[in-house]
């Protein structure tokens, strides 16, 4: 019998199924309010591409032109010089290209522990092995990286540098310039991962690594700032890279949905998006606020978190030897959900860790959510 | 420096750029007639799905349940019984999921010679070896299989049996038989790419090798049947292996696109796929007819070629030594365009052979078209 491929599904997914009920207030998927998303701005979108029966056609590998137009103008304006875009079936995709583009069998991935979790499944897959690389409330710690460089010289480094997944935390603009640098000096690929980057409730934005390193291949999103379901993602990297991108895509799905992309470019064209993310900012804001005035009277004393400047996320540690596995248990059966930790962890987990996201549910379920995990974790 | 992945473009692809001069009367695409596309039919799918915001939302790797739900019965309809699909982004992601689910680097992959070409790119970028099996007007021939089979010990055959691209050639029944029970035999997949069985233009049809051999990953496709644009694929797998690829998908796209598949699960509930494929296949019959008829006034004497029963090319090859690279820049000087055959072949190329998709084009224009041709060939 030929060897067929091992690997794991992610325990999140499997989790989501759990959490489904509609009785459960969850706090464990990563996913953008639905109440939230522009359904009419996206219905007229539709509307007006399948006017024309060229959206149903085979379409170039790169992506709808005026889509990369549109998205590469947004990059450049928000302070990232963009001349093109390869489109991806999600940024997830993206992730996978470069995977399958930069790692050979057995090339070492260095990655901020904890990290998200389908990035580690996609580099397991390629057949990388995956170096950890300590973090702290600023984000990943250059000097960790360097000695994680010096022993294992990674092919490349994979991070979400703003308001990262799991862990709600934001690299510092001076960390981000000695990472750059010691890429340039180890000669090892950034992946730089942003789906979050917009989503700011607070403070500046800080400048992103591929406007000041060259060897960034830059992963942007629709899901969290116009919708998931869409499943558009866009790679930005240097021209010789890009070329190669664009066949590994040709040969992994041809093109990613024409439908999909020309509504998007409409949407884009005919909508504010800008307007959009801002009020997506006001609520999502609130929902981390609620969430984070609640958690004192949650969580058991010596329980630390992170304190998110934006994005999705909040990180916890629960003091002792807490099993947050454990405890989600429980916590089913009070109607709550989170994510335990583990997972996040590409080598030696902490058990006591857990992720809680806050932008599914409103402030009111929140402050319902939290007195009822209350019960459970105090 | 690291290593980065060495692949080439799809010269198919490629050409297509070249052929896209509005003036130019194209027989290189594999591109269904956009005329027939039901754009009434899956505008209004659009539309009904986007009365519901969750289309937007993530979704299961799976695939959208009722769409899973239409597409099985639907194969079970044809003759294939199957209690489960994965929808994929595209036939072409099943091929890679498929790739790299069931190729260890160094593997070896048989081929029917020659091939689809994005198949190839596929397994060559999965570190694949390729084995070519020989084949005649039946397909491939299963001498050379069993043959191919003892000196490489391939993990899979890879196959278009039904209408394949590039020759239009339909393996027999009789063959079937054999090569179901070689796989048995000798522990190889069979990976039976379909996406050109339900047009067929004349004959009965034949079953597919799925139903006599469960060591087959049958892969079917919405591109060809309904619009390529919306990037539907599926497979259709023994139980233990569709888990397996479900997950190898979600580290490759999560899911696809939500708003797609709704549509089509919409589509395939409110109209009538059957008397849709019937008008395409009196449509695409009749431009296969005024293609074989205008042959023989159209390319030299000796030339040979395929006949086929379904699907979209005829297969060509023209006497003596002639490169149809060649000729076809002459051609395009002649405003008409056909696809040299070389990069079909894995191994030794036969410059003397093309193929001509004749689906693109109405009798009327194919008529002007070969008449343009002649001027090149004759």
């Amino acid at each position: 019998m030929h060897r067929t491929l091992s690997v794991a599904s992610s325990p999140v997914r499997d989790l989501l199924a759990l959490t489904s009920r509609p009785e459960v207030i969850s706090f464990a998927g990563g996913l953008p309010a639905p109440e939230l998303f522009d359904l009419d701005g996206l219905r007229t979108a539709y509307e007006t591409a399948l006017q024309d029966r060229s959206v149903l056609q085979y379409a170039p590998t790169e992506g709808n032109p005026a889509l990369r137009e549109l998205v590469s103008s947004r990059l450049t304006g928000r302070g990232l010089p963009t001349p093109d875009v390869l489109i991806t079936t999600g940024s997830q995709q993206a992730l996978s290209l470069v995977a399958t583009a930069l790692l050979q069998p057995g090339a070492v991935v260095a990655v901020e522990e904890p990290t998200y979790l389908a990035a580690l499944q996609c580099f397991q897959m390629a057949g990388a092995r995956i170096a950890p690389v300590a973090g702290d409330a600023d984000g990943l710690d250059p000097d960790s990286l360097r000695s994680v460089v010096a022993t294992h010289q990674p092919s490349l480094l994979y991070l979400v540098p703003t308001f990262a997944n799991p862990t709600g935390r934001t690299l510092s603009a001076a960390r981000r310039a000695e990472v750059a640098a010691l890429a340039a000096e180890r000669d090892f690929w950034i992946v730089e991962d942003d789906p979050y980057g917009e989503l700011r409730y607070r403070g500046s934005a800080v400048a992103p690594l591929a406007s000041i390193s060259d060897r960034t291949v830059y992963l942007g999103s629709f899901s969290k700032i116009g919708a998931p379901g869409m499943r558009l993602g866009w790679l930005r990297a240097p021209a010789d890279l890009l070329r190669t991108l664009v066949i590994v895509k040709q040969a992994t799905d041809l093109h990613t949905s024409t439908v999909d992309q020309a509504a998007a470019a409409l949407y884009l064209t005919h909508n504010d998006l800008d307007a959009h993310v801002a009020r997506l900012c006001v609520e999502y804001g609130a929902r981390r606020d609620a969430m984070i005035a609640a958690l004192p009277a949650t969580v058991p004393d010596g329980t630390t978190w992170s304190d998110p400047d934006g994005g999705m996320f909040v990180w916890l540690r629960l003091p002792g030897s807490a099993d947050s596995a454990v405890l989600l248990k429980e916590a089913l059966r009070h109607d709550v959900a989170f994510v335990p930790g583990a997972p996040f962890f590409a080598t030696t987990p902490d058990h006591a860790t857990f992720r809680m996201s806050f932008t599914t549910n409103t402030p009111a379920e929140i402050a319902e959510g939290m007195s009822r995990l209350a019960e459970v974790l105090r």
